[in-house]
């Protein structure tokens, strides 16, 4: 625990955010840090959790443990919804109360003697899990990474996919598209790549599809597009952006029977004892929500939501080009990568949130590879965030 | 992971369950196995549920992340309603979605380098995660135990209580009190005694009541009514048997300031740390329901609850005692622990199962000194419970 940098990232930046509301009390302070939704969840889904909360008051509906892994309906309808067509069965998926915390049981699963590499950046619950089960050696302040962890830099130069020719060996692979936080998917032939480099060093991708929604274009929605990821990948998914969930809390993870240790032992009866140790189920309201969101009604109105959030998410790539900048990302995630060469991240985040009163997310909390860089999350209402492409152009425009 | 012996518990007596079933489709079966609670949630609790539900649908009650830490008023309820006049803080207390969820993070907090003792027999959690962490040896088929763990020996020859003199010294310390599955509450002077031995020997108590409520004598309902506690014992509470919260999922973590590693660093900042980094909050809808669960008149509705639980548990001691059974428990919890001389606890609930259709829970599978012994759940409804002890009659009057 003592490795651990000070402060999660973004209980850092609420507490700069709070100083600032401090020093500022009249400011209408903008948020596009955390990547946290901000439109009500469409009627159809909270109308069932309103129905499951009712009849939990009745003798017919009441219910109490349910199964650890998830409702047998919801694991069959995330198959069906999310992973038609790609030979996903309803027993290889874990309903949990989300992928965050999904992250830190595969942790427990992995323990402290495996390796791992992440994207570099990446969002930071991978290294801070890594660290705190003892995976890491201590924090290098000359390079700005843990010891013993791959970074797999993801910049411009590479299209955001590492060149992983030059990436060591590692057990565990955590790789997110599109990436938290360049807005970054991996293409297909990349995610072949990939699968292949898993497969001839021995090692596990974990598979972080929370924002696969988002996508425009053809890029795979799923590890599972790709033939032989079966062998090789652990996938977590999460309704937090589908459907508005961040405070409801519901999520899942994929582990195919096919994925094995090397001394041939099934991952998936490891997980699964994981979860019936550490877990005891997702909350069966926030379950009858999920149900919700993949019925035909449900999946067009959580859709609707999407596509606000992309919208929004055009308008702020649109401020960022038209001032200049080097933009990254957008396409097919509700993150925007905006390049502020030669300036350091933390310093562009207090320029814009004392300037225009607006929140970010800096580059650098990400990793080493994100300096320079800040992130805007699109997730906001529509008047805030064309406030805030406002403010961007009174403070940047030349 | 490999180490963990075959099957959880529960998922275990499941599958003994429903082969039973299977071999026998006609049988009713009653469960007193594993502690689930079976009565409806009150009204005036599901009612916030479905309020809250209800309002993520508007702009104006959406909320998407809460805080990891839970929302300030349920917190502050929490301090209010269950340690009125104990001083406990309500920055102190971290909300979880249960206490078998958090028991995972405190192992996850505590690592694979620290030494632990355990009631014999206890719950299984606290073994399985502290196995699965990395804090232990191999099994030990001979004395049933695994090693490095400090088993503390709780039967009717000490009063349940450990004889500490004999106990020899581990840095964490699990005791459940009203323990499960014996069903025994620790008194004041016993109490007295567990803080003492942990100071003296750097000892940090996790100290888990959540069935504080099932107690009707005078022993204490929370540690920290022992003066010295807030130096050395953390506190997990739940709502899963005290509200019939067993699949909504909610529960709390009371980690005091003044509990300090022997470097005097606080335990607090590292919890804090645990459950930012792989916890996002429990449900908020849950939240709501806990909330409603310390108002007024959800305090009285569901200590109504508790008190039909209690009068089923009366109904099986009498049952037991009636029929010659040295029978422990079911004063201060919903348990009853009854002793089965020379037996072994497998053989005892498969002929129970098999002959009278019940399904209770082996001892030993609680520990070693469980053996010669099963537990029976009060959790039911009435007609089930009046049932099972017509049956446990016929099948065991002389």
């Amino acid at each position: 625990m003592a490795k651990l940098q000070a402060g999660y990232l973004f209980p850092e930046i609420a507490r700069r955010r709070n100083a600032h509301i401090q020093k500022n009390p009249d400011a209408k302070v903008i948020s596009l840090g955390i990547g946290d939704t901000t439109e009500p969840i469409p009627v159809p889904i909270t109308s069932a959790m309103e129905e499951k909360a009712r009849s939990l008051s009745t003798s017919e509906g009441y219910s109490g443990y349910g199964a650890e892994q998830g409702e047998k309906p919801l694991r069959a309808a995330i198959a069906k919804r999310i992973y038609s067509d790609l030979n996903i069965k309803e027993t290889e998926i874990f309903v949990s109360d989300g992928a965050k915390c999904d992250i830190s049981r595969l942790q427990l699963l992995f323990g402290p003697d495996v390796s791992v590499a992440v994207q570099d950046p990446s969002y930071p619950a991978y290294v801070d899990t890594s660290v705190m089960v003892g995976q890491t050696g201590g924090f290098l302040t000359n390079v700005q990474q843990y010891d013993k962890i791959g970074y797999m830099k993801c910049t411009p130069d590479n299209d955001f996919f590492p060149d992983l020719k030059s990436v060591p060996r590692k057990d565990i692979i955590y790789f997110c598209s599109p990436n938290n936080p360049t807005g970054a998917a991996a293409s297909r032939s990349q995610l072949e790549q990939l699968v292949a480099f898993a497969k001839e060093n021995g090692s596990i991708i974990v598979y972080d599809s929370a924002y696969a929604i988002y996508m425009s274009d053809d890029s795979p929605r799923s590890i599972y597009e790709i033939p032989g990821a079966r062998q090789v990948a652990i996938e977590t998914g999460s309704f937090s952006k589908y459907a508005g969930f961040t405070g409801v809390r519901l999520g899942w993870t994929v582990v195919p029977d096919e994925l094995l240790y090397s001394d041939g032992f099934p991952v998936i009866n490891d997980f699964n004892r994981v979860m019936c140790t550490c877990f005891n189920g997702a909350s069966n309201i926030a379950q009858a929500g999920g149900l919700a969101c993949l019925s035909t009604e449900g999946w067009k109105a959580m859709n609707e939501v999407v596509d606000f959030y992309k919208e929004n998410t055009r308008i702020l790539v649109d401020t960022f080009k038209s001032l200049g900048f080097n933009t990254f990302g957008g396409t097919n995630a509700p993150y925007v990568w905006v390049q502020f060469p030669g300036r350091n991240s933390w310093d562009v985040f207090a320029e814009i949130l004392e300037k225009a009163h607006i929140v970010t997310t800096p580059g650098s909390g990400f990793g080493p590879a994100g300096e320079g860089f800040i992130r805007a999350s699109a997730f906001g209402n529509r008047k805030n965030i064309l406030e805030a492409s406002k403010r961007l152009k009174d403070l940047f425009a030349k």
